[in-house]
């Protein structure tokens, strides 16, 4: 018998948003797994779980400091989120977080006898993340199944990433498609308590140019 | 300049005390980093540190909380620890640990500037653990170089195994050798509040066996 479960990293952004429904539309039961990094935007994990609310699904959060290790103006508050895009990877890059991530969504998936795990990497339109990209997807799935349990017992943990090669702006289209209520996603670096975005860090410039190439009305609330 | 400072996995154990000391006698400056899982011997952190304090070095204490998780012996005290080696990967397999472990001191490791890590696993003498095997190890560096901006910037993060093909024979003659106190390390999975050791966990039996063949006097305080 096929396992349908899935494990889905879920921010309550709108790439892991899409994702999440993504998955469910391709006949999955879905355990979203929030991981609670102590970000700056504390206020993702708030908006993460009103959103399962919302769509009735039960998920998981993970709580792990990374401010105990920082290095990232998401991780240290002595670091200032920019407000330009440059080239190369800047300065909100969380040393090497999808690594600790997906680690966690492994384990967790392990645990759960859970053979797929979804994550809404992009390479595309993207902050240049070395992390989004699928070399590195690649070999972490090579890693995680020589170094667990699931990978010597032959089964495989697959890594899904339905996002990674779409822009923005296709992302956008695609879940509008699936119906999915943007407003209610956040992607913003700097939210203020309310959530509103600020409209300025790269999170908001690529999410704001997607709507706009999309043709779609963008429904963050931003800050005044 | 050659980058002679190393991170080095520490939990205070025979094997990270052992690899701690190599690392040192190569001429590297060590920063030790103890993970505090939550692990059901969570004495260990506290001899960890005691070593640490002994050898008068300073190290960082990484928090993770995989009770949250659970899924192995160590982590969820409704498993109980085996007092019978069996083959196959037993219950003391905590889902994903080096992967995880392994992410969070790349992590580190990115934010000090420091392309060398170190840690004490081994497949010789060891609990069938496959985050413990070479190809394992060799998959992980592949990943972490890819996914962070060390290995974007050219540089290659190496994560240094010298004990993976040793007998735990051959790992307590050479660390005692280089002068190491074993009495002042641990490695019971169920130590008590003392640090008394049980005698019967995997991982007292291999550390007995140990210095029996290394014709070494065992220095483990074992319970009564």
């Amino acid at each position: 018998m096929e396992n349908k479960k899935a494990l889905v990293l879920f921010s309550g952004g709108l790439d892991s948003t899409t994702v999440l429904h993504h998955a469910i539309s391709k006949g999955y039961t879905c355990i979203p797994l929030t991981i609670d990094y102590s970000q700056r935007h504390s206020y993702e994990i708030e908006s993460s779980q009103k959103y399962l609310k919302i769509i009735n699904l039960k998920g998981h959060i993970f709580k792990i400091d990374l401010t105990q290790i920082g290095g990232s103006a998401l991780t240290d508050k002595e670091i200032n989120v920019p407000t330009e895009m440059n080239p190369g990877i800047p300065v909100t890059y969380v040393p090497a977080r999808n690594t600790i991530f997906l680690s966690i969504a492994a384990a967790y998936a392990e645990k759960m006898s859970i053979d797929q795990i979804f994550i809404g990497v992009n390479q595309i339109d993207y902050s240049g993340y070395p992390d989004c990209r699928p070399d590195f997807i690649d070999s972490f799935k090579k890693t995680i199944n020589l170094g667990t349990k699931t990978g010597v017992d032959g089964k495989q943990l697959e890594i899904n990433t339905p996002l990674i090669n779409m822009s923005k702006k296709d992302i956008i289209k695609y879940g509008h498609n699936m119906g999915i209520d943007y407003s209610q996603t956040v992607s913003c670096y700097q939210l203020d308590r309310e959530g509103n975005a600020c409209g300025h860090c790269d999170a908001c410039k690529l999410r704001k140019e997607g709507f706009l190439l999309a043709g779609l009305e963008d429904p963050t609330r931003y800050k005044n």
